[in-house]
């Protein structure tokens, strides 16, 4: 079987850096099937890359390799690294680009606090390995200061391919780097405070509330969002109102509007929060 | 010989949409050649989406299983079908986005009326097949209200894909939906009216005129656009005058600025009329 | 060992353009791996591919075919060509699309004068071919007039990609077309005025200075650029000041503002000049 290597970056499609990756992987693994997930990641937004790369992965065979740069400290301490998981490979720098994928590993997924990325550990009971990446003779020579997306994350994830083993890559590590992510909150009055982790292409807004914090009744849940309030979660675009929520393809409360652009009518931006309650409750 | 899939959608590519759908595709068909042809269709423009499937699927291989998922409807009761046709597979909501590709197919191509889309039968000597994907064994399990181009399009072309029968899919369908298409009007002056169906990348204007409507002379043919006149019908760009008409690349008269944007200098829109007349005559 | 086959063009992502070449060389070539470089390439900018193609090349395998197809002069008679290289085969129309590439196999890389672009020959002793493409049972049948990518460059490199002999195209040539590109130039006191030649997707700025242009230290260096003077050439994104220069990753030097976009910041365009000049020195 073809080994899928995905790739998500901040490049853009309008230069020779995103080629430039699949070149170096094709030289060697010329049977990888690379599929794009996104080069269109708003430059330096690692919250979004790992947003967007957590909604493809669970579509993608168990075995891809998923190669993630969105690297504005590229060049310096920072590590690379290689993380096996049950659905597959990432090959990225350590800088919680996978935040969204490892939640479900790690054992203080929701750092509080200001900082906006910290180290934590594993659950042990979980198969998660995290490999540094430290021999060079995996990568490009010379490796440049400004594109490792090319130099060494694309050649590690095609020497993956082929069947180099994980431990050739370099020493293994027991904290990985983790975006301090947004998390609903349920309030005293039985309400739920949630915020917009990501607007898609369409304008649609994606919340951090997924169908179990939603304890109210479809029909008489009220979202408050922007200065707008919506009644009812419903099922399809075509069966709710102009301006609706409805859950996601990925699980998550979404808010559109049918045939328009919410986040620009309701005037709302990634980090604003929502409001979930009962129209029979307070 | 590997199978060739491509993909047409408005999901465009910043999200993880079209990955999640090539990852399915990929988890039932390792060895399928995956092609997009655009996910730059307007949001819920079936029409873009139509004209632009009909531009490419001529230059593919005739198996090539062409998806083309542009679905305001999604997950409500229009159907899913998958048509069987000599230039290739199309699987997609049944909602008109093979309208240019089926108009040779068709008893009533042109559903005159206000009708935005119209019901209509097939030519019965012509070898075609529509099946309403009613077997759910082929689609991913649960089934998402909002994203049938991952959860039911995407896996049904990559079932196909690798042989399965058209038939197991589910029952045949006796019409299909069709767009309200324009077509040229013939005046009674010899003029003809043609209309812009499609504004290019390049803010080249695509009329509805084909080669076949034109009785004029190339040279003494004057087409009569916005508020400018164009004299002459030319071989190419470079040959003819900054503002000119020629034949495109997909049979139909086309109009453009050289080196510059037709559609932003004329001031003109998709379904704006275009005059074809001659020099000698009126 | 499947063939690569990049594509290079102008085309944009939202029409059937692009997967109309692919869908071509897939019904050659059904084994080729199919890479776009861009298709962003602005209209008409053969200047802005030539870059940017010389940015992916030297990354692929030294057999991938590169098809380059910027070509406002289309059915004109300007001459299809195939040119082989010891870092690929190149399929373009002769317009200076491979000026970048090309650069060491020219005996005068460097046309002065006001001439936009000028043919020049080769340096004998290198091992470069260039056929003009006449042979027509190698194109699409009949070639279109606005379409040559589709219609003459995407089946030439399907036909080379399964062992077509390169002479079965057509003659040889002994000349090429080159574009007038600039060079940096020594001033008598020690400085070096470069140019930006290219603007990536961050808003970066990469000039035509390279590292051998460089008699500075990178610490006394000062850097010129719009109304701005940069103290020092940095090694990464991260260590440098806010408004930074630094060899990028095809050994240019460049400069680039953190988390933000030099080219608006500083109002500046390609074409304009940049002073590499020293602290210490006038």
């Amino acid at each position: 079987m073809r080994s899928v290597i995905t790739l998500t970056s901040d490049f853009g499609l309008c230069d020779g850096y995103v080629a430039s990756m699949k070149g170096a992987i094709l030289g060697i693994s010329p049977e990888a099937s690379i599929v794009d997930i996104s080069h269109e990641i708003k430059p330096q937004d690692i919250h979004q890359a790992a947003f967007v790369l957590a909604t493809a992965v669970p579509h993608f065979p168990p075995k891809t390799i998923h190669v993630v740069v969105v690297d504005p400290d590229v060049g310096t301490e920072r590590p690379a690294i290689i993380v096996k998981t049950v659905s597959g490979y990432f090959v990225t720098p350590d800088n919680g680009s996978l935040s969204y994928v490892l939640k479900p590993y790690l054992i203080n997924p929701q750092p509080s606090g200001g900082s906006v990325s910290v180290k934590t550990g594993f659950k042990s009971e979980l198969a998660l390995k995290v490999i540094k990446i430290t021999d060079r003779s995996f990568c490009q020579s010379p490796v440049s200061n400004t594109f490792h997306g090319r130099d060494i994350f694309a050649p590690a994830a095609a020497y993956l391919s082929i069947g180099k083993n994980l431990f050739d890559f370099g020493e293994e590590a027991e904290t990985i780097e983790m975006l301090a992510l947004t998390a609903p909150q349920n309030n005293p009055d039985g309400s739920v405070t949630g915020h917009i982790i990501h607007i898609d292409h369409f304008g649609n807004l994606i919340t951090d509330i997924t169908s179990s914090d939603i304890t109210q009744k479809r029909d008489s849940a009220v979202i408050e969002v922007g200065k707008e309030h919506i009644k009812g979660i419903s099922k399809t675009y075509a069966a709710g109102p102009d301006l609706l929520a409805y859950i996601g393809s990925s699980g998550y409360l979404e808010i559109a509007v049918k045939n328009g652009h919410a986040a620009s009518q309701l005037a709302v931006k990634t980090g604003d929060t929502v409001k979930l309650c009962d129209l029979h409750r307070g």
